[in-house]
C-alpha cells in the first residue's frame, strides 16, 4: 500500500523536513508525506488483522516505546504511523462498538487536513477571516436544528459535551453572582443570594456535571442526583421533590441538567417536564445532548427529543452521532443576551476600534483563547450529506441497535436491560447454571469476558454498572455507530461474547 | 492543481460519501477526497495571492455565505475548501506575522491526519491502546526537557495555555480546599483556612489567569496585578511587596503566575526569583511557558527559561513556537502526587478492576472527557526533526526578529520597543512631523494602518497597548514564526506599514 498515493509532481525525496503546509509550496509539500501516512495506516491495520491489538496493555506499550525510541529523521513518520493504526482501537471495525467513539467519515477526516495545514484560530478575525464568518453560520444552522430562533441563539464549538456542561453551568453560576462581580463564591451562600446553590440532574448523569460544579468552585455535592425510573430517565415526580425540598431548605436552585441521551443507553430525560418545572423554580436548564442530539438529524428519531428548544443552553456532540473526528461539540444558548460572563476585550485580539470597523469576534463566546475551527468539517459533512444523508446514518445505527437487541433476546445466555433508544444499548451475560449464581461471580464474568476479548484482540464491548449499590450491576454496553455494520455482524460479535462468557465461566 | 495526487487504487469516482476513514477501505476512500483537498487548497492559495483576502470582513462573509448556502452533494468538499484557502490569513506567508499563529510543519499536518482518520480517544485505553502508551511517553519527555524529573512528574495534552493555566490554578485551590472535599469555595475565606484567595501575576500577563479565577468561583478579583519594569517583566521587589502586604492583609497568597514570554514581547518573569518568594510564601508556582517553552529547544536561548523547573506546574504550547497545527497544548506538574484533584473513577471508561489488570487510564489527567491524540503530531515532529533540528528553526526566527528590530531601529519612521527576548517585538510607526503629536492620533493612526493593510489583502500584523492607562499606549507587533522568510521579506513588511501609515496620516 506504499504507493497508494503517487505525485504528478515532481518527486519530493529531496525535501527538506522543514518544509510548511501553508503557502503555495503546501500543497507540494503534503503529497508525499500523505502517501507515507496513507501507506502506514493501511499496514498497521493489516497487521493488526481485527478490532485492536491482541495482547496485554504492557506488551502493547513496550512496542509502542520501541518504536518511539528508534523512529528518526524521514522514516519516523511511516513508522510511528504505522504503530498508532496497529495499536488503534478502530471504531470503523463492526466488532468495535463500546463507546460514543464514532468511525469518522472520509469526508470529515479529508476537510479536517485543510484546518491543520491552513491552522486557523477562531480567537480572533485576523487569524481565521473566512472561518470566523463560517462558524457563525453553522452555528445559526444548528441553532434551527435544535428549534432556537438563530437570531437570537449564540454558540460555540468546544472540545466536548464535558466542556459544553461546564459552559452551561457556569453561565448558570454566573447569571446569579453576576457576570463581572469578580466576587468569589461563598459557601454560606452565593454573593447576591446568600443561599446555597444547586444542580438537579439524574442519577444516570455524566460526570461531568459533579466534575463542572467543583471546577466552579461550587462544590461537588452542589449536585443532587435525581432518581430514575427502570429506563434511566429522571423521574418527574422526583424531579418536582427534589426542587421543593431545596427551597424548602432555603437553597437556591440554580439549575436543571438534562439529559438527552444518557451514555449507557441513551436515555431521555423528560424534557418538557423538566422544561416546566425549571422555569418554575427559576432555575436554568441545561440539556446534555452530546449523544442525543444526533437524534435532530433523522425525521424517524426527532421527536425523542421533543422540548429541547426549552432549554437554556444545550450540548451536542458531532464527534459521537455525527460522524467527526474529534473534536466536534456544540454549545448553543436560547438568548444570546445570557451569554454575556466570557465577553472580554483583550487589546491584541479584539480592540474595540477594530470591532467598531467590522471585524468580528469569537474570543468572547469560548472558555479556550487559540481554538482549531472544529467547524469545517461539521460544515463540510452537512453540505455533503445533507441533514437526510445523515439521518440515514442514524436511522441505520438505530436499525443495527434494534437488531441487536433482538439476537440478545434470542440468546439464552444473554439478558437484555432495555431496548434500544437511540444506537446503544445494555445487557450481559449469564451463565448456563444455575442461574440463581452469586451476583458478584457474574459481575466478575462479565468484566472477565470483556478484557478476554480485548486481549485476545477480538472485540471492544463497553462495560458499565447500573445505577444504585451493590453487586449484580455490572453490564456489557453495544454502542452502534457504524452505519456500515450489518445485523450479521453485530450477531457475530454477540457470538463472540457469549465464548468468551463461557471460557471465563470455566476458570 | 486538481490532479496533484493520483490514486493507484481503481478510480474511485463511483464511490458513495458515507465511506468512513477507517478499516481496510480508509486509505481508500481518503484518497480522492485528500486530492481535492490539496486541489482546493493550492486554488483557494493562488486567488487569495497574498496573506490573507483584500476586502472588508463583510465582503468575505458575504463570499463564505454564499459557498455554504450552495454547496452540496460530492462539490461541498472541494467549494467549501477552496473559500476556506482563500479566505485564510496564512501563517506561512512572510507577510502574515500578527499573533503566536505558527505555520505548522507539513510533516505534523500528515501526522495529524492519522489521528483524524483512526480518531482514537484518550479518556479511555481501549479508545487508544498505542496513543495511551504514546502521550505518556511523550510526556515523560517533555517534562525531561523541562527538567522535571521525569518520573515524578505528570501531565496531560490541552487545548491550549488557557486550559493549561486553568490546571494549574486548579491545583493550586484544591491544595487547599481539598480534593474531594466537595465544598463550596467561601467568600470570607477558603474552606479549610478561612482567608481570601489571591493568585499573583504580572501587568504583563495573559487574561487567561483572571479568566481562570473567575471560571474557579475565586472572582477575578482575586488576582494581584504585580508592577512590570520596562521590558513587560515582573517586578521582583513588587512581588515581594505584593505578597507581604497580603498576608499582613490576613489573606491566603494562594499561587504566584509568572510568564515565560509574554504574548506580545516575550518577555521572561525572574523565574528563580517568583519561585523562592513562592516558596517563601507557600504559594503554587505556576510557569506560563506557552511561548516561551520553544526556547527550551534552542541550545542558544534555552538558558532565558534558568529556574522553569522550580515551578508546580508549566503550560507549554506547541502550536506556538513549535510548528503544530492547533491544539497541541501541554501541562506539566513537577510532583504527580499534587495533581490529585480530577481523579476520577468512571465505571463505563475506567473501572477499579480493569486497571487492577493493567489497564491503565489518563481520564483522571484531563479537565476533558473525550479528548484527540494531539500528542501524535508532536512525537512525530519531534523525532523527525530532532530537539536540535526544532531547535534551529526556533534560532532562526530569534534571529529574523533581531534582523526586524535593527530595520525598525534604521527607519525614520519606526519607533522600537524592545530587543527581541524570543521572536516577537513591538513598535510604532511615528508621523514625518510633528514629532511631538497628539499621542490618541498616532494611536489612531497605527490602528488604522494596520486595518488599511488587512483591508488591501497586504499584510496582517498585531496590535496591542503597553500596560498603563491613558494614550499612546498603542504598538504594533510582529511574531515571527515562520523560520523560512527572510530579512528581506521583513524588511519589505515594514515598508509595507510605513506605506500605510503615511496614507492614514493623509486621511
Amino acid at each position: 500500500m506504499a504507493g497508494l498515493l503517487r505525485a504528478v509532481v515532481p518527486a519530493e525525496s529531496d525535501t527538506p523536513l522543514t518544509r510548511l503546509s501553508g503557502g503555495p509550496g503546501g500543497p507540494g509539500a503534503l503529497t508525499p508525506m500523505l502517501r507515507t501516512v496513507l501507506g502506514a495506516l493501511a499496514e498497521g491495520a493489516e497487521r493488526r488483522g481485527g478490532p485492536l491489538p491482541a495482547g496485554s496493555p504492557a506488551q502493547l506499550a513496550a512496542d509502542v516505546a520501541r518504536v518511539f525510541a528508534e523512529a528518526d529523521g524521514d522514516g519516523a513518520l511511516h513508522k510511528l504511523t504505522d504503530v498508532l493504526a496497529y495499536g488503534s482501537a478502530d471504531p470503523a471495525d463492526p466488532s468495535c462498538a463500546a463507546h460514543l467513539h464514532c468511525p469518522p467519515l472520509a469526508v470529515a477526516v479529508a476537510a479536517d487536513l485543510a484546518v491543520s495545514a491552513l491552522n486557523p484560530s477562531q480567537d480572533s478575525w485576523d487569524q481565521a477571516p473566512a472561518a470566523t464568518a463560517l462558524e457563525t453560520l453553522l452555528l445559526q444552522e444548528l441553532a434551527q436544528l435544535v428549534g432556537y430562533d438563530p437570531n437570537e441563539a449564540a454558540g460555540v464549538l468546544t472540545s466536548g459535551g464535558t466542556e459544553s456542561n461546564l459552559m452551561g453551568l457556569m453561565l448558570a453560576r454566573d447569571r446569579v453572582i453576576g457576570q463581572d462581580s469578580g466576587r468569589q463564591i461563598e459557601l454560606s451562600g452565593l454573593p447576591g443570594t446568600g443561599r446555597r446553590a444547586r444542580i438537579f440532574t439524574s442519577e444516570a448523569a455524566h460526570f461531568s456535571v459533579q466534575r463542572s460544579a467543583a471546577l466552579l468552585g461550587l462544590g461537588e455535592d452542589a449536585v443532587v442526583p435525581v432518581p430514575v425510573d427502570d429506563q434511566l430517565r429522571m423521574r418527574p415526580d422526583a424531579l418536582a421533590t427534589a426542587l421543593r425540598d431545596c427551597v424548602r431548605r432555603g437553597e437556591l436552585p440554580l439549575a436543571v441538567v438534562a439529559t438527552a441521551g444518557t451514555t449507557d443507553t441513551g436515555a431521555i430525560d423528560p424534557l418538557r417536564t423538566c422544561a416546566s418545572l425549571s422555569a418554575e423554580y427559576g432555575a436554568w436548564l441545561h440539556v446534555d445532548a452530546a449523544y442525543g442530539g444526533g437524534a435532530l438529524l433523522s425525521e424517524q428519531l426527532a421527536p425523542l427529543m421533543a422540548g429541547v428548544a426549552l432549554a437554556d443552553s444545550v450540548s451536542l456532540d458531532w464527534h459521537k452521532l455525527g460522524w467527526q473526528p474529534v473534536a466536534a461539540g456544540i454549545f448553543l444558548v436560547k438568548r444570546a443576551e445570557t451569554y454575556a460572563s466570557l465577553a472580554r476585550r483583550a487589546v491584541y485580539l479584539n480592540p474595540q476600534d477594530d470591532e467598531e470597523a467590522g471585524y468580528p469576534s469569537l474570543l468572547g463566546l469560548s472558555l479556550r483563547t487559540t481554538r482549531r475551527t472544529d467547524a469545517f468539517k461539521i460544515a463540510v459533512t452537512l453540505r455533503t450529506l445533507g441533514r437526510d444523508g445523515l439521518g440515514r446514518l442514524v436511522d441505520a445505527c438505530h436499525a443495527l441497535a434494534r437488531s441487536g437487541t433482538e439476537a440478545v433476546r434470542a440468546h439464552p445466555n444473554l439478558e437484555l436491560h432495555a431496548d434500544p433508544v437511540l444506537t446503544a444499548f445494555l445487557f450481559r451475560y449469564l451463565p448456563e447454571s444455575p442461574r440463581n449464581i452469586d451476583p458478584e461471580r457474574v459481575d466478575r464474568i462479565n468484566a472477565g469476558l470483556r478484557r478476554r476479548l480485548l486481549r485476545e484482540g477480538r472485540a471492544v464491548v463497553g462495560r458499565t454498572e447500573l445505577p444504585g449499590e451493590g453487586p449484580g450491576r455490572v453490564r456489557l454496553k453495544l454502542t452502534l455507530l457504524n452505519p456500515h455494520a450489518t445485523p450479521a455482524e453485530v450477531e457475530r460479535l454477540l457470538d463472540a461474547v457469549v465464548a468468551a462468557g463461557r471460557a471465563e465461566e470455566e476458570l
